[in-house]
C-alpha cells in the first residue's frame, strides 16, 4: 500500500493548558493486518475533554498516553483489509484507534456501524459515548423526578445537551449553563431547555439563582471551578451530584489557595443529606443496548436533537482540542480524518 | 404535684467549644397532662454528638434550638399520670423530652418499650438512633460486600462500634479509628474489630495505610480532620462513604486556611468513581422495623456488644456533653436523670 499513515503522537506532558508543542506530528507506512485483525481508515476522531486526563502521568480511570504514543481517541472508520471474518472491505466500524489516518485493529475491539440508521458521525456524539455518558450519569445516579429541577454545566456539549433533553424527557425542568450567548440561545431556542444562564455573566451566581427559584436537585456536573461555586449553595436537600468531568481544573498545576473550603463542603453535604458521585460511562455498559435503543427513538421523534462542530483534517486536531478546553467548540467536537 | 421540673436550658449560642456558661439551670413546677397526653418523669437522657448542631443559629437539617428553651434530646421515661388511652401509670416509653426530669408529652410522640428485652437505656443506643443510624447508613448507604475492608472512625462510640460489628456480621473486614490505648483494646478484644489504630499515635497514617492492605471500600465518616487526610488516600475505586457525623469540626468558628482541597478531592471523586453520600436516619424509617428484629437478635446471639458510659444526674449534663465532643466518653454516652 502506498499510502502512508499520519499520526499525532503526545510529544511531552503539558504542565498546564496543553500547547501545539505538546503535540508531535509523523508520518509512517500503512501497517499489515495480521489474522484476526483489520486495517481500518479513519473517517472521523472524536475529540473530548477526558483526554486532557490521559495527557498527564499518575493514577487517573485509565492508565496515561505515554510520551512517543498515539494520542487516543475513539474513531469512525471504515474497514480498507478485512482478515476477520465478521468484517468485509467497506464496513464502516466504530472504533478506539486514536490521532491517526490508518490503523491496524483486532476484531474483538471494533464494531459495525449501521450506516442507514443515522449519520456515521453520530456515533461518537449522540449515539456514542457522549451520549451514554449522559443517559446513565443523569438516569442512574441523578435519578430526576418529574417536577424537579436539574442543572447542568457545559450544556451545549455532547454530554450537557443530551443531559438536559432526558431531563426534560422525564418529566423534569432543565436548566443549563453555558458560556456565550450563541450557546444560550440555541439551548433556549434549539433544544427546549426551560432556562439558560451563561456562567461569563458578571452576576452569573444571581441568575442562576433567578433560574432556580425551588432550588436544584440533580446538578449534573461537567465543570467545576465558578460553575460548582454558585450551584452548591442552590442544591435542595437530597440533591444528587453525578460528577462526569471537571473541565474548569484539568488545567491547574498547583493546589489552589485557601481558604480551605473542603470542609465547608463535608458539611453541607450532611447537613443537606447530598449526594455525590464521580462515574465513568463503562460501569454501566449493561445499560448500553437501552441506551442505544432509547436514544434512537428520541432522536427519530425529535425529543433529542444535537450539534456537530466538525473541522476539517487530522492537521487540525491539535488546536481544535486546546479550543475545546476553553470552550471554543459549539456541539460535539469531531475532526474529518478522511472522506 | 410536690416535685419540681429541674430543666437545661440553652442560655447563648457557643461560638466555638461549649462551656458551661451555655447552659442554664431551671426549677419550674411540673406540668399537668391535657386530654391525649401523659406526664413523664425522665430515666435516661442521651447525649449525642448531634446536639452540637442544634446550639448554633442557621440552617441545618433540623430547626436550631431557641436561646431560652430547654435542651433537645432523646430520653427513655416512666408514665406518672396518663390522659392517653395508649399509656398507663407506670409505663416506660421513648420519647424526646430534652434535658429536664419531667415533661408532658403528646401520647404521639412517645413509645412504650418492652422492658423485658433488654435494659431499657439500650432504647437510646445499641437498640435506639445510633444504632439504627450504624445500620441504615452502613448498609443502604456503604453496601458492604463479603471480603471488602470497612473502616469507621470514632470506632468505639455509640453508632462506630454497631457498624463495625454489622460489618464483620455481613463478612467484610472491619478496622476501626478510635482514641486512646483503652478504647482500642476494648475494639480489638472485645469487639472483634479485625484492626484498629489510633488516630492520636504521631504515625497514624501510616498505621492506617498498614492496617487497610486492600485499601478502603467503606468509609463510616463520623469525624472529619486528620483521620478524613488518613482515610482519604486510601479509598478504593467505587469506595462509599456515607457521611454521619463530622464531630471533628463541629466546633469549628473560622474557615480553616489553604490551600483550599476541594478541587483536588473533586478531582479524586471523579478519577475513582467514589460516592459520597450525607444522610440522617429518619430518612430511612421504614428500615426500621427490619432493623429492630435484626439488632435485637444479634445483640441475644452475642453478634453485636455494646458499652455504655452512664453519668448520674441531670446537673451532670453539660460537662458530660462538652466531653462526648472532646472523645472523653467510652461508649455511649447517657445521663441517669431519675430512679
Amino acid at each position: 500500500m502506498s499510502e502512508h499513515n499520519q499520526r499525532i503522537l503526545l510529544a511531552s506532558r503539558p504542565d498546564g493548558k496543553p500547547a501545539p508543542e505538546h503535540f508531535k506530528f509523523d508520518s509512517v507506512p500503512v501497517g499489515e493486518p495480521a489474522d484476526g485483525q483489520v486495517l481500518l481508515k479513519v473517517l472521523f476522531l472524536s475529540l473530548d475533554p477526558y483526554m486532557r486526563g490521559r495527557m498527564n502521568a499518575g493514577k487517573s480511570y485509565a492508565k496515561p498516553i505515554e510520551v512517543g504514543d498515539v494520542m487516543e481517541g475513539g474513531t469512525v472508520a471504515r474497514v480498507v483489509r478485512s482478515r476477520h471474518p465478521d468484517f468485509a472491505e467497506g464496513d464502516v466500524v466504530l472504533s478506539y484507534s486514536g490521532w491517526q489516518s490508518y490503523a491496524v485493529a483486532d476484531g474483538a475491539t471494533v464494531r459495525k456501524i449501521d450506516a442507514s440508521a443515522a449519520p456515521v458521525s453520530t456515533a461518537l456524539g449522540v449515539l456514542g459515548m457522549p451520549g451514554f455518558t449522559a443517559y446513565a450519569g443523569l438516569l442512574t445516579i441523578g435519578q430526576p423526578q418529574r417536577g424537579e429541577t436539574v442543572v447542568v454545566a457545559a450544556a451545549s456539549g455532547a454530554v450537557g445537551s443530551a443531559v438536559g433533553q432526558i431531563a426534560k424527557i422525564k418529566g423534569a425542568r432543565a436548566v443549563g449553563i453555558a458560556g456565550g450567548a450563541d450557546k444560550c440561545a440555541f439551548l433556549r431556542d434549539e433544544l427546549g431547555f426551560d432556562a439558560v444562564v451563561d456562567h461569563r455573566a458578571p452576576d452569573f451566581a444571581a441568575q442562576l439563582e433567578a433560574a432556580c427559584p425551588q432550588g436544584i436537585d440533580v446538578y449534573f456536573e461537567n465543570v467545576g471551578g465558578h460553575v460548582w461555586d454558585a450551584v452548591f449553595p442552590l442544591l435542595n436537600d437530597f440533591a444528587r451530584v453525578p460528577v462526569c468531568g471537571l473541565i474548569a481544573q484539568y488545567n491547574d498545576t498547583a493546589p489552589r489557595p485557601g481558604p480551605d473550603r473542603l470542609p465547608g463542603v463535608m458539611r453541607e453535604i450532611l447537613s443537606r443529606s447530598l449526594l455525590i458521585r464521580g462515574f465513568i460511562q463503562r460501569e454501566f455498559v449493561d445499560q448500553r443496548p437501552a441506551f442505544e435503543r432509547e436514544m434512537a427513538a428520541w432522536i427519530a421523534c425529535g425529543q433529542v436533537r444535537y450539534r456537530e462542530d466538525i473541522v476539517d483534517g487530522l492537521e487540525a486536531a491539535p488546536q481544535a482540542f486546546i479550543g475545546l478546553l476553553e470552550g471554543r467548540n459549539f456541539g460535539k467536537l469531531i475532526v474529518r480524518v478522511g472522506e
